[in-house]
């Protein structure tokens, strides 16, 4: 049982605190240092890019987790802290000590993430003068989620509240998407904060567990960052009962949520993007082959830009899910686009385009229902269209 | 020891013949049905789509294959044949009955490639009617190679002449690439044909050796086709040794290149594709992992927007690198972009971005080379930059 918190964001839970500073790493006068602060030691979790090249603040970060303890995060945008050799370990090191002191915390237990240009090192005057700077408030949690956007058009933060055993805790987030700083990459950050009282092998069970039916299934270009995190604070001041893989429902219905409303929110914003497309594949043979064929169709080429053209084209949904490589019969095969029965056992049904491209066109959400019937297998992916915008923003020569 | 043959075509090996007209399958009125017609008859071998899904014409070719001979190919452009159930099974048997009639030869001896449309019954009128006007020429080799066109500007097309033991046979090849009609996929349709006498078993794996290091290697839009069809006609008029496993490197080495410069050719007429990309990677474990790299690069849409804004950019290349899954280690990588060094040990090299800018926006190739510096495995793989173009073509709504 849980329910959204109006204006819900990363502070939302007790005791944590944030802010932010505009520090100079950007060129424009927009915030781009922050910290999230908890006024109590919290259980920490956190998942990392799979990406084998791995940004500085993610090595760092990866070591100070190993006590699954942290405090706080500090995290700036502007500049990814990434490809920058032994200089940018040391520069990681130097930020997390810098928001330690200020905070007056062991630098262990603080948590850095970076996202922005790679290959540049981090300017850390910009950074020392900054975190001097920052103010930490109650309801910081706005600023904290403006302060790590790039070009993400607007900021992404959630809040919920959930009921467990006659008491209440809440989880907030914050996340940054697909903005891209030539000559970057889209980096992905996100921070959940929780005053449930949670147990630390739990607590990295269920952040893994969420982010593989979210951020996991979420496609904006298939491109996986250097530098993308998800970090998970629970500092248990909501005072509940130890949250444990026995009587953990409830805390993992509610952290899938915010995580699916955060990817969700993500994918909206990608670049150049104007709709948002969910697919689902059911009937697979199984979960991980539907994981597949959803995610395949989500982020297909051919499928985003018929999408972009409010184009229901079933044969490309089809043939992306031939390339995908799950089991499939062709005469089984079933697809809806926006519930309208589009393909039926293989063939094609007649329907009308025209209202279709329509209704693609002048929604935010395009629905494709991929039915494989073979099976109980179920999954569910988040794409967008692939517009010329998207293209013109990545070509933008560097200098 | 191999030469090119100027204006080489699929007709250029003793022996084929072939024509094409205008059978009204397509709307406009360029030519959209051919046959490629040999003397006598042929050891046969093809290549086909991994798609699960699979049109018509490649199931019933792969069946005429069982006895790995053929005498004649009959292709059309306009209509796919593909997803159209049993209909499309009977039609796609009726187009190869009506060519064994024309040329007086057993079904099984004929083979058929559709590319167009999917989801359309194909015109049986039009292909009958098509069929019987056909007139097959020794220098039909050209006209073949326009009626399969698609949305591609320009035929693809080569042939070159081998000295084998005293005397010499010809290889010609004529490919369609990746247009689309929209509501449809690109499809890959390659016809090559050779007078070398030739081993079937042979033939069969130099053909899946080249098409290997070719076809394979060349992405346009990550998407497979449910008609992508290679297909290899020997029909021994050269009146050479027979070519075997024991003596078939020569036969190999000019198949590889005449499969190569026709990948590339269909790579760098992608759809709204301004410059080729060839991505060499040398130094893997593995030339499995080489080519996983190479393909995983050339292939990646930051890499791809890049080059469109001739944007030299190494920091997306190492990203695609790290996610593409191969063994590296960041501080033995080098990237070296139009032979320029941009990125040394895991770290960048300074360079003259705009003198680079320049350099990839005027030429039309671009040139990366990666050295993971950790083993013997090389592979290269082709790649075009991703346009406005591209989407606005394959955005455009089907009424």
């Amino acid at each position: 049982m849980f329910e959204l918190i109006l204006h819900g964001t990363v502070t939302s839970a007790k005791g944590f605190l944030a802010g932010a500073v505009h520090a100079g790493i950007k060129s424009s006068d927009s915030t781009d240092l922050a910290i999230l602060y908890s006024q109590s030691p919290c259980v920490a979790a956190a998942v990392f890019t799979t990406n084998k090249v791995k940004a500085a603040p993610v090595i760092l970060s990866q070591e100070h987790l190993s006590t699954a303890q942290a405090q706080a995060i500090a995290a700036n945008s502007g500049c990814a802290n990434a490809c920058t050799g032994q200089q940018g370990a040391a520069d990681a090191l130097e930020m997390a000590n810098l928001a330690a002191q200020k905070l007056n915390l062991e630098p262990e237990d603080v948590l850095i993430a970076s996202t922005g240009v790679i290959g540049t090192p981090l300017p850390m005057d910009c950074i020392k003068g900054g975190i001097e700077q920052i103010k930490l408030r109650q309801n910081g949690g706005h600023a904290f989620a403006r302060a790590i956007m790039t070009t993400d058009t607007t900021p992404k933060e959630i809040g919920a509240r959930v009921s467990f055993e006659g008491k209440s805790f809440s989880i907030g987030g914050a996340l940054k998407g697909s903005g891209m700083i030539h000559p970057d990459l889209a980096t992905m950050l996100c921070f959940i904060s929780t005053d449930a009282r949670v147990d630390a092998a739990f607590l990295q069970a269920s952040l893994r567990k969420a982010a593989d039916i979210s951020f996991n299934m979420a496609t904006i270009d298939g491109d996986t960052s250097t530098n993308d995190s998800v970090f998970l604070l629970a500092n248990g001041m909501a005072g509940n009962r130890i949250i444990n893989f026995d009587n953990g429902e409830a805390f993992q219905e509610a952290l899938n949520e915010v995580c699916i409303r955060l990817a969700m929110a993500m994918v909206r914003d990608g670049e150049g993007a104007n709709r948002l497309m969910e697919v689902t594949v059911d009937g697979a043979t199984t979960q991980v082959e539907a994981r597949r064929a959803a995610r395949t169709v989500a982020g297909a080429t051919l499928v985003k830009t018929a999408l972009h053209g409010g184009n229901p084209n079933w044969g490309r949904i089809a043939a992306a899910l031939g390339r995908s490589g799950v089991e499939m019969a062709l005469d089984k095969l079933d697809i809806y686009v926006n519930n309208t029965l589009v393909m039926k056992q293989g063939s094609p049904v007649f329907c009308n385009q025209e209202e279709m491209r329509i209704t693609l066109l002048t929604r935010d959400t395009a629905i494709a229902r991929i039915c494989l019937n073979l099976g109980d297998g179920k999954a569910t992916a988040w794409g967008c269209d692939l517009s010329e915008e998207y293209v013109t923003l990545n070509s933008e020569d560097i200098t």
